[in-house]
């Protein structure tokens, strides 16, 4: 593991046992290369991913601060990083429901920008949490960019095997979220009421070089919390 | 305004009027440098600003390029910037419910790190989307940083006041979101039916030296749509 991940180990350790909590200053960038024995550059690297991943906030002039703690059990659509991380505090079960190579209809076409002969891996998920339905998932994988997929890597996670097994890293994804009803089938499924309320996350996901590699219809039942971090572009 | 800001918005014009579409490769940064007659840093800072804003991505070593032409009517929850210019295409109405001061209670006093005696304001807002019942607000904001209100900058966008009057830039806000129903006193407010679904979403607006100065809590009828932006933090 590189070490600049090594030293966000440890620091959000720190932060999750409480050793530091909000508003706590971090020690100085001097301070830090001392500690972790690391160089300046390795240490801003810690800290700017800290600081996207809501850990900390910076400062200009200042330094380095504990950021509140997040809430448990929440899903953040800043950072992608797959629903098993998300919900690892959880017993998250997946079913797969459907595996096939098919032909994208307009809906698809649009949203990752392929042709009506290009090849689309179509999965359809069920994931429960302490064995009660938590989400419905149809999603869309561009075959060119992700070449195999079976059951056993559906019924794990899909995200791990793109990064372990592709070599494949999102670079940054678009969310689209509303609220929905269920339809029979889906209400049967997650045993709910038909016509129950849930939340549609529609999602894109993109390779770094801007190419959609991924799109995800996800209905969640009404218990999933959504955890988003906003920016003021206003002095970036 | 500020040379990367214009910049930016001649950037922005280009891309909405489709004359440069996804995938397109914005000009060179020395083109740019040429084009606006502006210095390296002042370029740099501009296309930064249009990556977090998403209309942009940047690939190392290969250039900026378009991103996908964002959906419109959506709430970019990303970018803190006020609900009047998330709807700026449509006919949004405010209208102020109640405005006191108050003191905390222990929710308030937990999301916005004030004491028992601190005073705040709390603001209660209807809001209505072509004379249609849109979302209901209460919020709370830290007397000590938002030193006035009145039913006059509450009706219009607190936000462009904190930001123009007061002179009080958001730095990052935490966004949650959970899925909740009407009761009747809600229900009445928006013309719905009593138990309707509607989307809750709890918002903490921070300065930039992270001190919490408003926290909110909006209710969402159903029609409402959210956009979020997703990075991948692996390589950041």
């Amino acid at each position: 593991m590189p070490k600049y991940k090594v030293i966000i180990q440890k620091i959000i350790e720190q932060i999750e046992d409480k050793k530091m909590k909000q508003g706590d200053k971090l020690p100085s960038i001097e301070n830090l290369m001392d500690i972790f024995n690391a160089g300046k550059n390795t240490i801003l690297k810690a800290l700017n991913v800290l600081e996207k991943q809501a850990y900390i906030y910076q400062v200009a002039g200042s330094g380095s601060f504990v950021r509140k703690s997040k809430r448990s059990g929440y899903i953040n659509l800043t950072e992608s990083i797959g629903l098993k991380d998300h919900l690892s505090a959880f017993n998250l079960e997946t079913k797969m429901l459907d595996l096939q190579i098919i032909k994208p209809d307009q809906d698809i076409m649009d949203n990752l920008n392929v042709d009506k002969d290009d090849d689309i891996y179509y999965v359809k998920r069920l994931r429960s949490v302490n064995g009660k339905g938590y989400s419905i998932e149809e999603s869309y994988y561009v075959k060119s960019v992700v070449l195999y997929l079976n059951q056993e890597i559906v019924e794990d996670s899909i995200f791990k095997y793109l990064l372990e097994n592709l070599n494949i890293e999102p670079g940054f994804t678009d969310h689209f979220m509303t609220l929905e009803t269920l339809n029979k089938t889906e209400s049967d499924l997650l045993e709910l009421e038909d016509g129950s309320p849930v939340m549609l996350l529609e999602s894109i996901f993109f390779l770094k070089d801007g190419t959609p590699f991924n799109y995800s219809k996800v209905l969640y039942q009404q218990d999933a919390q959504f955890f988003v971090q906003g920016y003021s572009y206003l002095d970036m």
